[in-house]
């Protein structure tokens, strides 16, 4: 077994400053581009090839021999070919005994095979050490040398000195490791670069048809209506004004909707009398997507802001304002402060900022290398009790500027409620329950319930 | 020892997909969550419990036993115990020799015990292999699956090879272990999920003191003066107008409060000549918060620019504008352009933006994922040469906004100075004591001391 | 071979709460700061020094011997002292065999030497463990204990055991140790300290030119020629009106310069037929600071965005307004909405505030913990589609803003175009050729050669 002979090789001092070679079986794209790579960091590389011929994409300084060849000159071998190909590596099972293969393989869909890539490795060359890594690299960065997304590179094995002389090798390369545990995470690890954003598809689906239906309802009630009965052309609405409806409405409603499922859990859970039972499917999702959901509110909230502050520049709104004092100027009387109206005006835009301050302090604390720094009971007072204020803030906001028009009919265009009205459901529903929950009589046996030592009936499954 | 046969078991590329068993000696609520988990993730489970009746609500897959056979069928036990309950383990020390024991119990204060319960552990059972982790976790999250917070588990250990293990474990459950190092760890990361923003309360009680404070002088001076003594009713003030001078003058006093125990750190060690004593406590522990007080700062400087960009929008300001525009109108004369006001309120206005900008600055180098990838030198360029930049800046921007009122007598009701004078002590203290600072006749001893090289007189303690 | 007993010694469980000696070479600023810290962590330090007196500088509970005794007395060493006195270490080395010696030193400059301080220790005493560490730690933030910057602590060494003995320690200091592979990673992390942004050094100087030339002709254009030829002073725009047109052509020229590498790259791709030439050397480094470029350009439209933001609050425009209003009142003519007017006023504000946001959104994905937790794909989806789309939207805002200034000859002072004219130039260009490079005829041969599966000439080097 050469077992031994490997690990003398990697761990011992090289102070001739030669790093130990590294064998590629493959002279595809990858191959060579983490060929280059290497030769670059300072490694002999040696390709195993069908055809020893040398191509001249090859990088220069590599040899090319058989794979047979190839595989004796190295302790680890980079198998850089399709999963289909593995099959020729079973008459080498001999060669690659004691020798770390390193799996660089990737799938074109999710959960392609029933076993990941570098399993099945594994079970082919039971005497190899088999080590998952670099297939979340891509060639072409490698190649540029322009790796400005991720550095990191997802490293799993059941040998953990495999593993040590892989994770080393990535290092040099300028790449940081990082360990995955062993070889059962290869399939994550293989699934991991064909993602994209899979957490994010449901709230941002969710939030395009709800902004495209609030944004109709506006361009309905605003523009088209006033066109018709009114006959004023106010289409420009369509650029700012509704937009700065639509955003705030979203920003309302999908916050409502981040603290929503965590009571519709308390209610089941005290329903139920125990935490011990799983969620219906619907609503463990909705849990494991609330903070997408809040930072897709979070933005909205943020446009609606810009929105709100670019209103003065505004030609419509400059027109409006001169109208207006000029139209008090002819009529010779200039109207005094009212103390209602500045009350509502300053109690609202105050609302909202604090509202605004809190959610932008929620966002931050989401950040990962934020929330990595704080603990459980530090996450959940921000998330829980600062994004409650954040929705009573803003829902206060939304209340003290709609509320003359509650009872206005002018609100009500072809009986419609302006969206505002809308808006407010969701958040108020969940104001309202989240304080019956607070109540000593409930919150009592929930939080015994979710400590697990109380429950109602005893039911057995 | 059955040390050996432990690491073949975890080591031994498992092709079969099976993982180890995990035995979990104690059914509590911790215990059985940990378990689910471990189940769902591919680990057989043995409970150790003293009835082995098995309770419905033992996750289903799981096999309960007593404490020896559990603990004979694996090489990893996890204690869900309480700590006053260890010393049951003692009469199982022959079974658990040579075990890995996960400690994962929490205290209910800090520091409740003298050594951590890892060590009293590993002092009870001196031939078992004792890891300290997952007690950063809430057995709450681990159930519901919904780990919005942290992932990192904090593992700590003499045996390194034990600590492997069980890093392995908590990769499995798609949780990040960070190796904290020895033992000696334990009582740190037991300490750990009890905080509450520990270094973030003094900053907090401080800044909420000043606030108050300035808040109700302004009250005073802005709202009941004018009611007492014009009849005018200002009491909306309170919504916007007063929160608007209260946040700049916060945000400008904690900035200086930032750069003071630099200032008094350097005198003291220019006083002493020496750097190798100890500064005094409230200094330490000063120095230890700036990080704190400057985002503080930078909270309220941003309310502050929010407060001041919504102030269009505002019912007073728009009727202040018309009535200002109707007086020039039917009083027929329209003022020119005053240059100089032109330039006053262009510069403290662009004088605030620059400030704010480089203040925005600072907090986003100071957020951990930024700051751990900046060395030494770069850190201390923007934290304390652009954050000197930043507090000149604002210090001008209020000197140039409050100028015209230093001598005016109508800015003294009840003989009181307004707040931005109040506001400009400590950065101007700040300020001038740092211009001297940097003089060469006092920087190059300065420098010295730092650079341990020099002290004036020869002490021996 | 003491090997043996070190590992025993370091790996033991110390359930009598003490850590193992170490031993300090060198009583310098860095080795009694070290010491210092070592002691407060529990660490028995022993110095190994010239002159066995006492100092008083030294930690008190230091032992200060012979720098034999003091080897002897613990497994590891820290090498406090500066490379040009390695030799003495020379005669000691039959002492030093098998103990790990831990370099610390900096250098003054940037590859002062062919080989690492590390390596040359390793050379010197090749029967030593060497392992690299502790250098980007300051002494005086190791000695005030106030840590804000990076916590990290970068290892290196060729002996993994002897790595995890000094993280161990690392960890202990409370300080995050970062294994960064093999000794050869010494000279980068001894080269770390040193840098200033080395890779920001070009944008900020681009963009500080660029800044300066648009800011003079702005100067010249706006405040020189009117004053020349219209007798107004309008001086007082340098404060906000100049600077609000400077950032964003700045905003906009650098984000189309953060594309524009990538347009040449493939079009030098697609004229040499392959991927595996390097490209020219300016390219790559300008490919390189992409990141930086794009990040500068987004704090420029920050500035832009809050210069605009204020305006309403300058005295210039609060004059310019109520003259419109009074002229309209005297003259007794109101002028009605003009609809173009309201559309283009909203629509160049809306497009800029989608630009911004798309911006701002590229700039939190560049965040290290951000886009360390997204997948190639993802990354490239945000920053190229993404990344286009605001670079659309930014100038189209441009285009909507200015474009009724193209032809009229007004805009053309001393036959000068307007700058946001300038500001076009680039972006249109990086667009067209983009536009040009998405028709499939172009983009599937590029596609294919990036995949390397193709290349139209035979060339060979």
């Amino acid at each position: 077994m050469n077992k031994n002979s490997s690990n003398i090789m990697a761990l011992a001092p090289n102070t001739s400053n030669k790093r130990e070679t590294v064998c590629i079986f493959g002279t595809g794209d990858f191959g060579r581009a983490l060929g280059h790579k290497m030769i670059q960091s300072g490694y002999p590389v040696v390709y195993g090839s069908r055809s020893t011929q040398i191509s001249n994409l090859i990088p220069k300084d590599a040899e090319v021999l058989s794979h047979a060849e190839a595989a004796q000159k190295a302790a680890i071998i980079i198998i850089a070919i399709q999963r289909q190909h593995y099959n020729f590596l079973i008459p080498l099972a001999e060669i690659l005994h004691g020798k770390v293969l390193v799996d660089i393989s990737n799938n074109l869909k999710l959960n392609q095979y029933p076993e990941s890539n570098a399993e099945y490795l594994a079970q082919l060359l039971p005497g190899s050490r088999v080590v998952k890594a670099f297939n979340t690299v891509s060639a072409w960065a490698l190649q540029s040398g322009t790796l400005d997304a991720s550095r990191q590179v997802f490293v799993c094995g059941d040998d953990v000195e495999a593993k040590q002389m892989v994770m080393n090798i990535v290092r040099a390369l300028s790449l940081t490791p990082l360990d995955k545990g062993s070889l059962l995470a290869a399939q994550e690890i293989e699934n991991y670069p064909l993602q994209l954003f899979p957490i994010w598809k449901f709230p941002i689906f969710l939030s395009l048809g709800l902004t495209a239906f609030f944004f109709f309802y506006c361009l309905a009630l605003d523009v088209i209506y006033t066109y018709i009965y009114e006959r004023n052309n106010f289409s420009f609405f369509i650029a700012i004004t509704i937009p700065n409806r639509v955003c705030p409405v979203m920003a309302l409603i999908l916050l409502a909707l981040v603290y929503l499922p965590g009571i519709f859990a308390a209610i089941i859970q005290l329903y139920r009398g125990t935490k011990y039972r799983r969620f219906p499917d619907w609503l463990d999702k909705w849990m494991l997507c609330r903070k997408q959901l809040g930072l897709i509110a979070l933005a909205f909230a943020s446009l609606h802001v810009v929105f709100t502050l670019v209103t003065p520049m505004r030609a419509f709104v400059s027109w409006r304002t001169s109208k207006g004092i000029i139209s008090q100027v002819l009529n010779n009387k200039t109207e005094p402060l009212s103390n209602t109206n500045a009350w509502i005006s300053d109690s609202y835009l105050a609302l909202g900022i604090l509202g605004f301050f809190l959610f932008v302090l929620l966002g931050i604390t989401s950040l990962p290398s934020v929330s990595n720094n704080v603990n459980w009971r530090e996450f959940r007072f921000v998330q829980s009790k600062l994004g409650y204020l954040a929705l009573i803030l803003c829902t206060a906001h939304t209340l003290v500027y709609g509320g003359k028009w509650f009872l206005s009919p002018s609100a009500y265009k072809w009986y419609l409620p302006n969206i505002y009205i809308l808006s407010l459901i969701v958040p108020c529903a969940v104001l309202v329950v989240k304080f019956v929950l607070i109540f000593p009589c409930v919150d009592k046996p929930l939080t015994q319930i979710r400590q697990g030592w109380e429950r109602n009936p005893k039911h057995s499954e």
